[in-house]
């Protein structure tokens, strides 16, 4: 007799769709949740593409993520939280983190590439509209961009709480795409005399510039120096 | 009598349409070219929005400039470049490019901002047919992410070329958004003891990785080290 489920046992893995499928490459693409958690985890600015009079629209935004839930959030008079605010039906997104590994770079142009890990979401987006999931939703944007910052600021009052908007996202139709690795030449290629490989890319943290009106005595807190 | 307007006075700014007028934070946007270019030209990934089944769908790309044209590649059997191909139309598209500068850490969660420096492109996206343009298109994706490159590398042959879809994207309804500058708290949240300040992001390159199997004598070149 086999035991219920318990929660270790739940699917490790997004079901792939239609449109999670890639046409191209296939073998670069991963459904593991977590992997599409550290993908997500590791990044804050995402591209969140909606439509709007039938054409595409993309903007750069800040997320986060609480388990299976993304959170978007803005002001309410943005134009995609109010389209997703203005109906129950919500508001249909794609939102993609993209990080960047590193270069490519081949012996012939056409295998030039990039080292890269994205995370592509389809959903449609929901306005939050509880307030303690929003206050929720709220804290994970500011820890998710500065990891223990949430705490050590204060909160949202009511007027702030009002004036912005929050939206969730499902991660239910998702897929991470990578490449990883060294060059892949034609054989043929392999003599000529052009260098070839790998040029690493990070993003880096420069020094903390503090705001000149600091109360006494404040210093730069730990979660900061950790980044 | 005026004299007729030169080259050199041709506008300097992309004109405003209604959806590259931001509802919120106008004061952010501008319409100067040269800032748009220098923008794209930093920056090598882009967020390709377009739609499919009514839907969003937002893919990382690389992209090339050349004057007032971008350019995207990619394989013919990927969705966005044949669905540009397949109709003289062409694809309605959002390209996007987003730089990061720094996280801004105000003393209250509701003022918390990055500072970032963002294009937005609308427009149609055309297959690139003449086989001149597509090389030109060619060489300056490889040289947007590592200029001289294309030069330093076996050109794609005939096979490759026509592997390979390009489109383009023309520079005309464009619009750049920006945030700079320090933390923006409430008068009355100065005192808090909560550190509050920038701390700046930068993207660096690491040390090159060569490929195992270079040609004998293939030394590091100068443009990557410039990097």
């Amino acid at each position: 007799m086999q035991a219920p489920p318990s929660p270790q046992q739940r699917p490790a893995a997004y079901a792939p769709t239609g449109r999670t499928v890639p046409t191209r490459s296939p073998q670069r693409a991963s459904y593991d949740k977590e992997l599409v958690h550290a993908i997500l985890d590791e990044g804050y600015v995402g591209h969140l593409g909606f439509v709007r009079d039938g054409a595409p629209v993309v903007l750069p935004t800040l997320y986060g993520r609480v388990g299976e839930v993304l959170y978007v959030h803005g002001s309410t008079g943005s134009r995609p939280l109010r389209a997703a605010g203005a109906s129950e039906e919500g508001l249909p997104v794609c939102l993609t983190v993209t990080q960047v590994d590193g270069l490519v770079l081949a012996r012939s142009a056409f295998h030039h590439s990039i080292n890269y890990r994205s995370v592509v979401v389809h959903g449609t987006a929901y306005d939050v509209t509880d307030p303690d999931e929003k206050r929720r939703a709220l804290d994970a944007l500011v820890d998710h961009v500065v990891p223990g910052r949430a705490a050590d600021s204060r909160p949202a009052d009511k007027k702030e709480l009002a004036a912005t908007a929050v939206i969730r996202l499902d991660l239910d139709e998702v897929s991470a795409k990578l490449r990883t690795g060294g060059v892949n030449d034609e054989p043929e290629d392999l003599s000529l005399p052009h260098w070839a490989g790998v040029l690493p890319v990070r993003t880096t943290y420069g020094t903390p510039e503090p705001d000149p009106g600091l109360a006494p005595g404040t210093g730069i807190p730990g979660y900061l120096t950790a980044l």
